[in-house]
């Protein structure tokens, strides 16, 4: 792969990504419909990796997983106004089955409320059947007309977990938004992706919710990308498809919706966040393979020899304590093709066993995410690598922190704010006084999209609104969105 | 539940299995698409659990799991001849993304040979690359004009695992298919079903496939059911989408290939095999909770709490040794309330806790299978349970094969197939002189399927053909088929 530097990121970023999904054994984008992608083994492996982080923190907090129809009749989308508006232009239509013309179109999800509403409907008769909290993992779909580019915006979003849940009162409701929020906090956290929180404007929230909240990241070419939603979905649905509940009292009421979603950008900001000239690099918890094992050769065949069993002894000692470790021994690979492969597919951790390191009864450990090479005793290395793994899993997400603290931009007129979104410095906060107009004049003024008031920070805020300079209590985010 | 006695199966059967997927909570059907169904939080834990089992298989024979894209363009499922003939009249096609119409329609994947192909043309460059050994369990989709019933006859087959293989030669070709039989075995005797391999007529194959080897297992409404296939393709994919590599002569040469596949039907036969009147009964490997622990309520507050307290003991000693185990611990409802809801579901052992049994140090434990009831000391519990689960799997599979072995029949004459196949018997053998005509005579005369010749019989056959009487070295199979 021709290397690209991550300081000439800023423009080639795309280019970058997308060489190294497919080098890298990711994804394969190269499929006969644009914006379709195929993940390959290796990248398969990834996003399970990643997505049993997901399912252990949804089921820790009495998710249940279930499967729902790909699907939607359009008289089953129709149903809540506001959602339909915006999804029946976004939509892949089925109209035949064989030559036949079906009587109902069908579409395939671009998102599941319209076909999980009509089974809430059958299955929740009492208080005691809520609240009730269901997940599933699918594959969505959009008609994107905008450039699609892999993983990042898909006409087939292979991997979105979408959350539905049922409530008896807008407070739980509430509550469960909050809930969201820590669990997708834990997730992204576990990538090590740094993000910031912002309730989005009321004229951008999910259709058909009453608010949403997103996480956003900034992409090393400055722009923001959207990468988890939650919305409080009121009882916009349950008054459309009529779900209601008994109450201990015995009237009958309808019950209160939130959503949540997140989808494979979550793994492409993984990628994109800890990636470098060299490849991914991956969080030692979602690496397929942790540790890469590669005896130096030795013109000797004895030593040779000796070099190949202290790398199995080493390979076997590792996994035992369930790490996940392999050697590579192909015979007519030099060592520094081998460096390069793994680099590129982000093994977060390579020992190198050579006739010196056996001879000193030690061990070459290079850690992928700094290149830094140090030598351990042979005799403490489960407990070496261990400690690395941990460190390094600390070191991207302090590192991505870092990064991202220094691409948000707290600033004081649309003039500044216009001046950075230009050259893309990130995200850039400016005081709001929360009218709707002040924040259309910012989105036009700045030419970018609004990400919302932040959810993520302690301070009261107080000054002026960059728009009409009256009070402003809130901070409105903005950035060139992916 | 109205329980619906397993003698009566032959004729409500198939209520029985509707009703059973519901109240069991396994799946629901009354989606609003017919033909779609919902797999609920418990059945998805057995799909997941039943999924590992054919996971672990493949993986641990050299296949790789991969995610492809569910549309197709027509343009791809035309290249081969034969496999668009059978498949586009049984297409949903997508002909619209909002309301722009498509200027290829897309097939919503049938089967996925030509959403492989493409990419296998890209990924295969030389002998190296062979063989390559991919997987994916993805939805599938057939516009079914027949009756479609719940998990064995769906218009989103929403479990398919389908493996896709690419070879150097024939020969390898014929030998994955050989081990492709041998991880199907695996699989089917992991869930305890019994089954029988047929080589499918040529009449009957995989479109565009050489030949076809299916698994059949028999209903008890005497039916018999698909539950896996097996197919040699040969080139003809190759040929169609110029699929090449370069051999160790440096010559280009088609690649060889293979594909076989299992759905939802896998689960759906392990439900009928093993369930009876009160409900389903799962194989302790595949059930989510493989021990459900019930203390029997008594009026005196300190027994009571002993009796919870030595449930809750054994429910940490269980899980402690890897065993899901449970306790049902509701207060307002009867333990033969909880007898029902549990056998219905399929739990596995029973473990039930009361004043006599603490007094004796003893827990009565009940098998779902048999519904017998044994004492166990509480001392060696951990064991017992162990024990009794093992020798439940075992008792399940052998079941299955003897009761499907009374259901075979080897008859001399198409009078004696006709009568048996009219009263629903099972799976007829006649002898065969190997001719085409008189198996379309055979299946004619008796107006079944022909599931086609033996592959799992190790005598050697030798008699009269039953339709011309000339001299027959095969036997032909065949039986109402699902």
């Amino acid at each position: 792969m021709a290397r690209i530097k991550r300081e000439k990121w800023s423009k080639k970023f795309g280019e970058w990504f997308r060489k190294v999904l497919v080098n890298a054994e990711l994804m394969d984008y190269r499929y006969p419909i644009k914006g379709c992608g195929v993940w390959l083994p290796y990248g398969f492996k990834v996003r399970s990796n990643v997505l049993q982080v997901l399912r252990n923190l949804l089921d820790a907090t009495g998710h249940h997983e279930a499967l729902f129809p790909l699907m939607i009749p359009e008289t089953s989308l129709k149903k809540e106004s506001t959602h339909v508006k915006s999804f029946e232009e976004e939509c892949y239509w089925v109209t035949h089955g064989g030559k036949k013309q079906l009587e109902i179109k069908y579409a395939l999800r671009p998102t599941s409320e319209t076909a999980i509403a009509p089974m809430l409907k059958l299955w929740i008769r009492s208080h005691k059947d809520l609240p009730l909290k269901l997940y599933q993992i699918v594959n969505v779909f959009r008609y994107e007309t905008k450039a699609t580019r892999p993983t990042l915006r898909m006409r087939e979003v292979s991997t979105f977990k979408e959350a539905h849940t049922s409530h008896a009162t807008f407070e739980d409701a509430e509550a469960q938004v909050k809930e969201a929020i820590e669990i997708y906090k834990g997730y992204f956290d576990a990538l090590g992706i740094a993000y910031r929180i912002s309730k989005r404007p009321d004229w951008d929230k999910f259709p058909g919710a009453l608010y949403s909240v997103a996480f956003d990241t900034v992409c090393p070419d400055g722009r923001s990308l959207q990468i988890g939603t939650v919305h409080n979905l009121g009882q916009n649905f349950s008054k459309a498809f009529e779900i209601t509940y008994e109450t201990e009292k015995g009237d009958q009421k309808h019950i209160w919706q939130t959503c949540y979603g997140i989808s494979e950008r979550g793994i492409a900001a993984m990628l994109i966040t800890h990636g470098d000239d060299n490849g991914v690099v991956l969080p030692p918890r979602i690496a397929p393979i942790q540790v890469i094992i590669i005896p130096i050769p030795h013109k000797e065949k004895e030593k040779e020899e000796a070099i190949v069993k202290a790398c199995k002894n080493v390979t076997a000692r590792l996994k035992k304590m369930g790490i996940s470790a392999e050697m590579d021994l192909r015979p007519d690979v030099t060592p520094g093709s081998k460096y390069f492969d793994w680099e590129l597919r982000g093994v977060p951790v390579r020992i190198e066993i050579g006739p010196r390191d056996l001879e000193n009864n030690e061990v070459t450990i290079v850690r992928r995410d700094t290149l830094e090479r140090q030598s351990f005793n042979i005799r403490n290395i489960e407990t070496a690598v261990k400690e690395l793994m941990e460190k390094i899993a600390i070191d991207l997400q302090q590192k991505a922190w870092q990064w991202i603290s220094q691409r948000i931009y707290r600033v004081n007129s649309l003039e500044e704010a216009k001046k950075l979104l230009k050259k893309r410095a990130g995200i850039v906060e400016v005081l709001w006084c929360g009218n709707p107009e002040c924040g259309h004049k910012l989105e036009e003024e700045v030419n970018a999209r609004v990400l919302g008031t932040p959810q993520d920070l302690e301070k009261k805020i107080d000054g002026k609104c960059v728009a009409c300079r009256k009070k402003a209590e809130n901070l409105l985010r903005a950035a060139i969105a992916y």
